[in-house]
Formats: C-alpha cells, sequence, structure tokens
C-alpha cells in the first residue's frame, strides 16, 4: 500500500482545516495518514517562502478571496466550529516538539487532536507554557512528562531532522501531502490527494 | 440560465490552459462561457498582485511545485502541446485591445483561438505588431482592418472598462471565472466551477 502522509504544523489553520476533512478520506480509500510534525517556520525559512498572511497582506483582494476559500471548504465539509486565533501568528516551538515526545510516549493522535482543536476551534494562547499545561492537564495528559520530554535533545534533534527531510523533499509550506513520492500542498488539493490513493483514472466528473 | 464567465489574459499560460478545457465543461454542463477581455497588468497594478513568476521567483520550491501542478492538469486533460512562450512575459495591451475589436467584428471566438494557440501552443512573439499581423493574415482574418479597429478610442475604454469591473468584483489574477455573483480563481478551480454551474450537492467524493 502507498504511504500517505500529512506534513503538519498546529499553527497553520489549514492544517487543522485538512485535519478535520483526512478522517473521512480515510474512511473512503482505506489508507492511513501519517502524520509528520514539522516546523512551519523552519520551513518557510529553508525556502524563502512566506505564510499567506505576510506574502498577501498588501493585496487585500486575494486576502478576501482566501476568506472565501475557507468559507466554502467549511461548507462543503459541514465545519461549524472553526475559529481563527486571535493570538495569530503563535510560535509553535514547544507545541511540536510536544508533538514528537507524544509520538513517543504513545498519546500522538490524542496530542494532535487537543492541540488543534484548542488552536482553531476553541482557540486559545499556545505559546504560553502555562495554557499548554492547563490544556494538557484538562484532557487527563501526563502534563508533566510530555513537557520535559518535549525538552529532551533527541526530539529537539527529531523535529529539525523531520523539517530538513520535508524540505529536501520539496515542501515549501502548510499543510502538504506525500501519496508515495507525489506531493500535494493546500487543503483543496486533498481531492487530488484522495485521487492518487485511489489510483484511479483521474476524470474530471464531480459529485 | 446562471452567467458564466472567463475572464482572460493572452499573457496567462493558466488562461491558456483553462480555455483548453473549457469546451468540455461546457459539453458536460450545457452552459456557455461568456469570454471576458481583460488587461492582467492592469488589474495586477490595481490590485498590487504580481504575476506567480514574480512573486515566487525567489521561492524555487513554489515554482518547481507550479511546474508539477502544470505537468498534473495537462496530463488530466490530455493536453499534449502546450509550450511555455519563449518571449514570456509578452505584452498583452494590444492583443487584449484586438479581442474587443474581434467582438464587434464579430470574430471574436476564432480571434481567441488563433491568439491562443499562437501564444502558447506555437509561440510567437505576440507583442510585435508585425508578427501579430502575419497571424492574423495567415488565419484569414481582415488584419488591417482589426488592428485599425484595435486603435479606437473606444475599444480602448471598453478594454480599461473590462478590467476595472473585473477589480471591482474582487478579481486579482488570471484566469478568474465567474459563475453568477461566485468567483473562482486558477485553473485547478475548474473544478468547482463545474460544480457551480451544476449546483447540486458539492461532495468530496472523485472519478
Amino acid at each position: 500500500m502507498t504511504s500517505v502522509e500529512f506534513l503538519f504544523d498546529f499553527g497553520s489553520p489549514n492544517a487543522y482545516l485538512a485535519h478535520r476533512v483526512i478522517p473521512a478520506i480515510e474512511a473512503r480509500t482505506g489508507a492511513r495518514f501519517r502524520y509528520v510534525p514539522i516546523l512551519l517556520g523552519g520551513i518557510f525559512k529553508a525556502t524563502h517562502n512566506r505564510s499567506p498572511m505576510e506574502a498577501f497582506g498588501d493585496i487585500p483582494a486575494k486576502i478576501a478571496f482566501m476568506e472565501v476559500e475557507t468559507g466554502r471548504f467549511l461548507a462543503r465539509h459541514a465545519i461549524t466550529d472553526f475559529k481563527m486565533n486571535p493570538h495569530f501568528p503563535v510560535n509553535t516551538l514547544g507545541l511540536m516538539r510536544g508533538a514528537i515526545a507524544a509520538e513517543r510516549e504513545g498519546c500522538f493522535s490524542h496530542y494532535v487532536d487537543v492541540i488543534f482543536h484548542n488552536m482553531w476551534s476553541e482557540p486559545r494562547k499556545l505559546d504560553d507554557p502555562a495554557v499548554v499545561r492547563a490544556v494538557l492537564e484538562e484532557n487527563d495528559f501526563d502534563a508533566q512528562r510530555l513537557l520535559a520530554g518535549a525538552q529532551a535533545p533527541e526530539i529537539k534533534a527529531a523535529l529539525i531532522a523531520n523539517t530538513d527531510a520535508a524540505v529536501a523533499r520539496g515542501a515549501f509550506g502548510s499543510p502538504t501531502f506525500f501519496v508515495g513520492a507525489e506531493m500535494f500542498f493546500g487543503k483543496d488539493q486533498l481531492r487530488d490527494v484522495q485521487e492518487a490513493i485511489l489510483g484511479g483514472e483521474r476524470t474530471f466528473t464531480p459529485t
């Protein structure tokens, strides 16, 4: 079976929206997405890319259309609880290290759900360690253990390695997907991801 | 029936690729796209936007991925004769005025086909008036009449009016589509355009 990867950073609203749609794609295709924590700021730095908000900040028509696109995506997928985080952009270094620590602790999937939810559905200021600790404790994690684990040199190195590997494979932003060696970018290419997984004839017929 | 519009400038390779796919969408939906000549440079100036090549020129990974996306689009739609124009970017002011003149002369559809083809399939230097004249003559247009007509003040004004109206409706780049009042951007959103025309439930199922 072809590997399917989702390179994510909690700081990206479009990564969150992809995260919300992935379960349905998994159900339809039988594929299982492997979530790969990366540091989006590191990818931007390595590729000279910037967030859409920065890149298009002086093009109001483009920003307005991105909001239209987001609205269409929410409607298409019946997502009713998305909220922009008022603290955006949130520094996610600690959260992404925490994701790697959670992988090793066996609580990765729950961690990803909880952090994404508290970033983009009930948004909190998740670059404040006290807030992160509170969120983890409210959701039955061993916060002390995870937060300490996230500071381990091998965890820091693993996040850097994931990020470097993403850049080496051509990634430049978020969300990024790989189906085998084929890269896809942006929440709107999840349709193409699904087609690539199914591997069938790529047609243009809707519904 | 909802109006469907395609705002185009011959200088945009993605507009050409959309042009190649529109007939199939018309056949599938029964809709007829109204082609609206605009001056992309005017839209860029009004919105502070830039061409992807300019905007992403210092982000090689993004440029490389745009080439992948183009390759996928060509494959999906079995387009085998697309060529980058070696003279890109080509100043299209005269060509777009010519499009408005051709509309009034009743040879619009043929003009659009011929100019697009000689820009992106058998690419020529179409900001050279002698080359444009040759292309028109080779394709049985009354070149003299069209080229003179394109210089008429009301033709120049009509192109400006189309461009201003596009900006007023939110357009910022090429290709831009409208289905009624709903705007779509980019060749990859032709799928969404088709869905919007059909007006049915927007699903996520491929094939």
